[in-house]
C-alpha cells in the first residue's frame, strides 16, 4: 500500500482493515491523512469508530531536556511487560510559521523499533484546520484502531498548546527535572491545573529534593473538595530505570480514580466517562469550525474577507461590523 | 465613571470620549471590557474606528529574565524623548485552565507611572472568545483611539501563543540573553520567522558574543529574496540603558522597510498596508468564529453539542459525522 493509492474514498476500508492487521505502514499512512487533513478523513473516522471508545490514554509533557524521550521509552517497556499494545504519539505544537518541525530527539525511541506490539509517530498539525484540538484526538483513534491498548501522548514544552494536548489524556503526567525553574514554570502555564501526576526524574541530581517539595508546596495550596484528585509526586531516574514502577503506580492509582462511581449523576457515571465526553466536544467542535472557517475562506470567491479587512485595518468599518457582514454572507 | 456605569450600549460614547480625553481610568475601564468579551464592545468598535489605523504596533517578547520590562521601559523613555505618546499592553497567554495569571513582574513600571503621556495596561484573554487573536488588536485600537502614538504589546515566553501575539505587530522585538539556550528554543517556536529585530540583552555578560553570532548564523541560513527583511541584531544593557539607540536605530529601519512601495501590486501599496490587512483579516475571522462558536453552544438548548459528544466517546458516531449534523443543526 503505497501513498499514492490512497487517492478515493473507496480505499480507506482497505487501509483501515490492514492498519487493524498490525500492518505498521497502514497506520502511519492513517496518521499522515489526520496530520494533513485529507479530504478522505471523515470515511477514515466512520471506518474507526466502532473499534474506538476503551484505550488508555496517557499524556506526558515537560520542558525540554527533563528526560521526557527516556520516560516514554521505559513506560513503553513497563506497559509491554504486562502484554499491552502500546501506540506513542509525539506531538509537535509547531508553529503556524514554520510548518517544519525539529523532531531529532523525539523520533528516536530505538529500543521499541522491531518490536511490533509498539507504534511510534510524531505528528504535527500544520495541514489540519481544527488545529492540535482536533488533530490529536483523531490520531489517537487511529492508533485505537490499530489496536492499542494504551496510547502515550508525548509533547514538549509547558506552553497554551502543550497544556491543550495535555488534557486530552485521561491521565496526565508532567515532567520536571531539578533545578530548572520549572515549578513556577509549571503554575505560569497553568500545568498545575492539568497535571494528575508529577515526576521529578533526574531524581539523583542536586536540587531535587527542592524541586519535589516545592511542587508538593504547591499542590498543598490547592483547595479541594471531598473525593477530588490529588496529584501524586513521584521520583524518577529515568535513564537507569529507577522509580518506573513509583510512576506506573502513580498512573494506575488515578485510572481507579477515574472509574470511581460519581455520586448522583444521572447521565454521566464516572470521572473517566465526563473526561472523554468532554473531550470529544472539543474535537466535534473543533471540526465544525474548522470547516465553517473553509466557507469563510471561500465566500465571495475568497474575496469576501479581504475586502472586509482592508477596510477595517485602514480604519473604515470596526472589526465587529465586518464580522456580522461575513456572517450574513454566510448565513445567504 | 465607575465600573458599574457602563451597562448599556449608550454609555459607549461617554466611555469612549472620555479615553480620548485622557482619562486614564476610561481607557483601563475599555481594556477590561475588551478583556472579558463584554456585550458592549461592538458599540466600543464602532466608536473607535474612525480614530484607528495610523499607530505604530511594536512586538516585544522573550523567555522569562531576559529583561523585557527594564528594555520596555527604556523603549518608553526613547519613545517619550520623541513626544510620542505611548501605550504599553502587557499580553498574558494565561492558560485556559488558570484564569488567573501571574503578572507580577510586569505591572510594574513605576518610571512612568506619574507620566500622563504614556498608558500601561495587562491584559489576559480568559473571557474572549475569539481568543488574543481578536482581543489584543481590539486592545491596541482602544489605546490608538486614545492617543497613542506608538503601542508596545509584550508577551512573555516563546510559545506558540506568544508567537501569534508578536506577529499582531508592525515590528517584532524578540529579545534574548546569554547562555539560556534561547538560540535553539527561538528556531523551534518559530519566532526566527516573526522577530524583525533580535536584542541580546545583557551584553555585557558572559556569552553573549556566542548568542550574538548563533543568531547571526542562524540569519544568514534562511533564503532571503531581493528587498526582503533581513532580521537586525543588536546588543544592549537594558538596565544601564546602554544600547537603547541601537535598538531604536532597528525598529526605524525596519518602519522605512515597511513602509517602502511593493512592485506592481495593484490594491496593497506596501508591506505595511499587507500586514495590517492580514492581522485585521485574522481579527474579523477571529470575532467571527467567536460568535459561531456560541452559537453551536446555544443549538438545542445547549444539548446538540453533548449529545453528539456521548455517541463519539462511546465509539457510536464518528466525530465528523457528528460535527455534521452539529453543522446542519446550525443551518437551518
Amino acid at each position: 500500500m503505497t501513498a499514492t493509492t490512497i487517492r478515493r474514498s473507496r480505499d480507506v476500508p482497505t487501509l483501515v482493515t490492514a492498519a487493524r492487521e498490525g500492518d505498521h505502514r497502514a497506520v502511519a499512512r492513517l496518521v499522515s491523512l489526520v496530520e494533513n487533513d485529507d479530504p478522505v478523513l471523515p470515511d477514515v473516522a466512520a471506518a474507526l469508530a466502532p473499534h474506538t471508545g476503551s484505550a488508555q490514554v496517557i499524556g506526558l509533557t515537560g520542558s525540554p531536556g527533563v528526560g521526557k524521550s527516556t520516560t516514554t521509552n521505559e513506560l513503553v517497556r513497563a506497559l509491554r511487560a504486562r502484554g499491552q499494545r502500546v501506540g506513542v504519539l509525539a506531538v509537535d505544537p509547531s508553529s503556524p510559521f514554520t510548518g517544519g518541525a525539529i523532531l531529532g530527539d523525539r523520533v528516536r525511541m530505538q529500543d521499541h523499533a522491531t518490536d511490533s506490539g509498539v507504534y511510534i509517530r510524531s505528528m504535527s498539525s500544520r495541514g489540519h484546520l481544527g488545529g492540535l484540538a482536533a488533530a490529536t484526538p483523531q490520531a489517537v483513534r487511529v492508533l485505537e484502531g490499530a489496536g492499542c491498548d494504551v496510547v502515550l501522548i508525548e509533547t514538549v514544552g509547558v506552553g497554551q498548546a502543550e497544556v491543550e494536548i495535555a488534557s486530552l489524556a485521561d491521565t496526565t503526567l508532567v515532567l520536571l527535572a531539578p533545578g530548572m525553574g520549572d515549578a513556577i514554570q509549571a503554575v505560569k502555564a497553568g500545568i498545575l491545573e492539568i497535571a494528575d501526576v508529577f515526576v521529578v526524574n533526574k531524581a539523583d541530581r542536586d536540587g531535587a529534593d527542592a524541586t519535589y517539595h516545592d511542587i508538593q508546596g504547591m499542590i498543598g495550596l490547592g483547595e479541594r473538595g471531598p473525593g477530588e484528585w490529588r496529584p501524586q509526586v513521584v521520583r524518577s531516574v529515568a535513564n537507569r530505570a529507577e522509580g518506573i514502577d513509583d510512576v506506573m503506580a502513580a498512573i494506575d492509582k488515578h485510572r481507579e480514580w477515574l472509574a470511581r462511581p460519581l455520586p448522583g449523576g444521572a447521565g454521566v457515571h464516572d470521572e473517566l466517562t465526563r473526561r472523554r465526553e468532554a473531550r470529544a466536544a472539543a474535537e466535534v467542535e473543533a471540526i465544525a469550525l474548522g470547516a465553517l472557517r473553509a466557507r469563510i475562506g471561500t465566500l465571495r470567491n475568497g474575496e469576501a474577507l479581504p475586502t472586509l479587512a482592508s477596510r477595517v485595518a485602514a480604519g473604515k468599518l470596526d472589526p465587529y461590523a465586518a464580522a456580522r457582514e461575513l456572517l450574513s454572507t454566510l448565513d445567504t
